[in-house]
This record gives structure tokens, C-alpha cells and sequence, in this order.
């Protein structure tokens, strides 16, 4: 893990698409299609990859497959790969499901307001408080790393504007109580470079910001700018998604998760030090583009990373 | 012409579609589509759009209706808004045909590497000076106002990394010899923001950065996070193509031009003035979706723009 002790530029990469991405696809994948993504996105360099979602089948029959993605890894890796998967666990049954599957990291998850955490969990966000402390407790008393991440932290589809004020109270309260990680995601995609640079200030003085991550949305195209705000106030830590698959239930024909490749390109482009082999995310992505038989919405698989010593003259 | 006199914050916006998109898709339009693109984009606030190229049809046979797209826009066009087409002169011959069809402002092109200019141009980049200089005479003696763009300014496909003092200097000579506007243009989509403030703020020290507009491809996910650099640097001229149709014919499956929508919606979130109606050019690029067929590589105009203040409360 060396990222997690990593210099001032290094970044620490979550691959999301396994999750976050496919289970908003039209598309299924079969659960060693999944596997080979999860692999892959290791090989190519992720420090980490949410693999999976132990959600109930019911409600995302995409990943109903859970136990057996987790099955899968827990089989191929070695010891040391098996400490970079991460999955969803959205309550205590989920979690129950994941730790009996092996997991050694888990992220759960809180609505930032209380329209979209009940839609989402059933629950007030004080409940889901409340239910995270213990789960937070389970998880570890099986020596599992938890990570949280905060919904809608910077708009709500139900309540609007989100005040920053609130997300970085959470999120101090979640490392608090031991998060690992605090995740502050942009679900809908509606946040931009300003809104993210606010916010990061803001928790910069409550949190340490090695542990925040940002998780942005490219809904509005304003993903990668978002980002390279966060890592401009201070943020090292990122997720995307493989080609940018995914989406978001609440906002049909949106686009998803930022580009994993894309986002690591542009990072790497302004000076920062990026542990994923930006090539082989490429291939991953287009290979991925293939299975699914379309174009992914990513831009640097397509385009390839320009090489300008490799430039020549027309002949 | 009210941005060209505008407050700080406003922005010029040149939507390139009409021209530089449709030059690289696959499908051909009609004239009246064409035509009812222009004017869809002067209509939704556009403060200047290039219309089409007087390009030889040989080499471009997607625009050889030029003659009759400008014929269109005269005849259709109130004298104020025809002061807002302008089109693309790659020569004399092309300077020629664009004032005999009534052109009242153009736009002359030149790469800034050896390589890229005789490959497009077919003459040296000294050799082109000079010929712009003899149709920049040509075009004031027809009251005709004329632009200038820089291709490759950050990038060469034949000769790799481009100085950026080689820019500002060819962009001083362009603004001295009456251009009043010049184009920096990322024809092949590999600049970074690091490189884009670096060359703006070299520019200011020899060009009125007023005069200067970024012309800005999205090949590799980095061509909002540019535009936003180039903006905080300095920059009020933009261009953009609706839907962000286009390409580059260099970089094969590339994607095209910023996206006009995308673009001006992330610039107005951080302050700037437009005078785009958003959802008017969302609309445009819904339209051009039905005609084409396909999704186009923008992002807003499926997404929407987020209204928080009509969000609402889950039934």
C-alpha cells in the first residue's frame, strides 16, 4: 500500500467501475467478466478497487453476484492484492454478507441530507449515523478497514444546494469514529471547481485531508475541472471509473463516474505522481468498450497518451 | 457586438461547429440544416459563429457548399447579425470567393510548426505569413474584418512539443498586422492547464489578452480544465462546437472541438458573464442529435442544467 505513505504529489487511486460503474450499465457482465475488470484494473496500478456491492440483490440485480466476484478474488489474489479490494456494504446485513466473503475493507455509505439518505437507506441520517458507529464496530472487531462516503455532498436531487458546512460535520464525525477513509461524492454531478475548492478549505481545517477522497460525477462535464481543483486544495485522493462507465439512477442519460484514465492523466499531466500504468488502463478500458460492444464515454483510451518525442515528420 | 465592448467577466464566444465540426463528421447536412444550425446558434446567443470554409472541395467536400451557406445567411440575416458570421479563408482563392459571397469577416489560418503548416497549407510558415498579409490587404480594402488562428499552438503531430514563445511571437506579428482576433488553438488536443496558463500569461506581455481566444479540443479529456485555466489566466474569447461534434483528422476516433454548451455552462459556474442561453444551445445539440442520429460527446445537454432551487422532496 505504498501510496498510503506516499510523497506530497503521490495519488491514491480507487477503481470504482466494478461497482459504481457497471451496476448503472445496461449491460450485464458475467461474474468472470467482472473478475477480469477487478484484475485488471490491479494490474494496470490502482492502489485500490471497490470490486463489488454486498447491497440486497433486490434492489441492484447487477451485483447480486457479490459473494461470488468475492469468492473469485479471494481465490486468485495473493495476501497483499486482497488488502487493495474495497466493496459497498449498505447496512448491517450487507456488511454480515461481505466480512463471511472475506472482505478486508468495506466503504458504507450516508446520504449528506435527509430527502435523499432516506430515499436511498430508509433511514434519517442520524440513524444511519448511528447504525454506521456499529457496523464501524463489527468491521472491525474482524480486523476490516471501513471507508465511508457522503452522498450528495454537493447537491441534492430532492433538497438542492447542500450547505458545505454540513458534509465537512460528517465527515469530521465519521473519522471520528474511525473511518479510514471519508469519500465526499458528487452523485449527481452538479458541483463545480469553486463549490470543490470551498469545501476542501473548509475540511482542510477539520480533517486531515489524507484522508478525504473526492468521488465526482462527469453529469455536466465539469468532472476532471472539479478535480484538478481538489487536487489543488489539496487532495490526493481520487476514484473513477474505467471509460467512464456508469451513471446515476436519479438522473437518466447522465453520464458517470469520472474516467479513471482520463482523470490520472490530467493529474499526472500537472505534476502529479500517479502509481497506475496509464497504457494498460487504456487497454483495460478498451477491451472493456468491446465486451460491451460501444464506446465508452473515457476520451484518452481512444486518443492514446501523446508521446511528442515520438512525433514525426510527414514523410 | 455588445461582448466585444464587455465587462470583465464577459466572454466572446465563437460556436465552431457549423465549420470545424461538421468538416470531420460522417454524415453529411443538408445547406438548410446548416443553415438552420448557424441560426439556431446566433439565436441562443452566440456572439459570432463560423459559418463554413472557402476551403477548395477537393479538400474538404463537406463544405463545399460554402457559396451557398453564405448565400443563405445573407439572404435570411438582418445586417447586424451577418456581422457575427465569419468564415474560414485557407487562401486567397478562398479569401476571394468568401467576399464575393458577402463575407464581412473571415478567419485566416496558420500552423505554427514548419511541418504542420506545409502539410496543411503546403507552404512554410514565413511564406504563409506574408500571404496573410496580402489577404489581410485584400480583406480591409472590402470593409471586411479578419481573424487569425495559430494550429498546433501547443502541440505538433510532426513535430512534438511546440515553444510557447514561438506562438505569442507569431501571435504579436498576427495582431500587428491588423488581426483583431487570434486564435490559440490546441488543433490536436494535448495541451494541459499547467501549459495553457503558462502560454497565456507569456502572451500578456506582448498581445492584449482581449485579443486572444482559445480554441480548445476535448481529444483527451482536458479541454474544460484548459479552458477554466485559460480563463482564470486571463482569457475572455472562446470557441466551442455545439454538441462537441468534430474531430481532428490527425488523431483518428479523436474527439472534436470543446463543447460549446459544456464549455460556457462551467465558465458561467465560476463567475463568467454569457450571453449563451444554456438551455437554448442544449436544445440545438438535442436537435443535431435526432438529425445525426447518435449521441453526441457533450455532456450538458443530456444532463440538463442542475436548477437547485426546483429540486425536490421524494413523493
Amino acid at each position: 500500500m505504498t501510496a498510503e505513505l506516499a510523497g506530497a504529489e503521490r495519488i491514491f487511486f480507487t477503481e470504482v467501475g466494478p461497482r459504481d460503474g457497471l451496476q448503472n450499465l445496461d449491460r450485464d457482465l458475467t461474474t468472470t467478466q467482472k473478475l477480469d475488470l477487478v484484475k485488471g484494473a490491479l494490474e494496470a496500478g490502482a492502489s485500490q478497487v471497490e470490486a463489488t456491492s454486498f447491497v440486497s440483490p433486490e434492489w441492484v440485480p447487477k451485483l447480486a453476484d457479490a459473494e461470488a466476484v468475492m469468492a473469485g478474488l479471494v481465490a486468485d489474489l495473493p495476501h497483499s492484492d486482497l488488502d487493495r479490494i474495497r466493496v459497498l456494504v449498505p447496512n448491517r446485513r450487507g456488511l454480515e454478507r461481505a466480512l463471511r466473503a472475506g472482505a478486508r475493507r468495506v466503504i458504507v455509505n450516508l446520504g449528506v441530507t435527509e430527502a435523499f439518505n432516506q430515499r436511498n437507506l430508509n433511514r434519517s441520517v442520524a440513524e444511519t449515523v448511528t447504525e454506521i458507529g456499529q457496523m464501524a464496530q463489527e468491521a472491525v472487531r474482524a480486523e476490516c478497514v471501513w471507508d465511508a462516503s457522503l452522498s450528495v455532498a454537493f447537491g441534492c436531487p430532492f433538497e438542492g444546494r447542500v450547505e458545505p458546512t454540513r458534509v465537512v460535520e460528517l465527515a469530521a464525525e465519521l473519522v471520528a469514529q474511525g473511518a479510514r477513509e471519508v469519500s465526499i461524492a458528487d452523485t449527481i454531478g452538479v458541483a463545480d471547481p469553486e463549490q470543490v475548492r470551498q469545501l476542501v478549505e473548509l475540511a482542510a481545517a477539520q480533517v486531515p485531508l489524507s484522508w478525504l477522497s473526492l468521488h465526482l460525477h462527469d453529469t455536466r462535464a465539469m468532472g476532471l475541472a472539479n478535480a484538478l481543483a481538489g487536487y489543488r486544495a489539496g487532495i490526493r485522493r481520487f476514484e473513477g471509473s474505467v471509460g467512464g462507465i456508469g451513471g446515476c439512477p436519479f438522473a437518466p442519460r447522465s453520464t458517470g463516474n469520472v474516467c479513471s484514465e482520463d482523470l490520472l492523466h490530467l493529474l499526472w499531466r500537472v505534476g502529479a505522481e500517479i502509481d497506475v500504468d496509464l497504457a494498460e488502463m487504456c487497454s483495460l478500458a478498451q477491451g472493456l468498450a468491446k465486451t460491451l460492444g460501444c464506446d465508452l464515454p473515457g476520451r484518452l483510451y481512444r486518443a492514446g497518451v501523446w508521446q511528442p518525442e515520438t512525433a514525426q515528420s510527414p514523410a
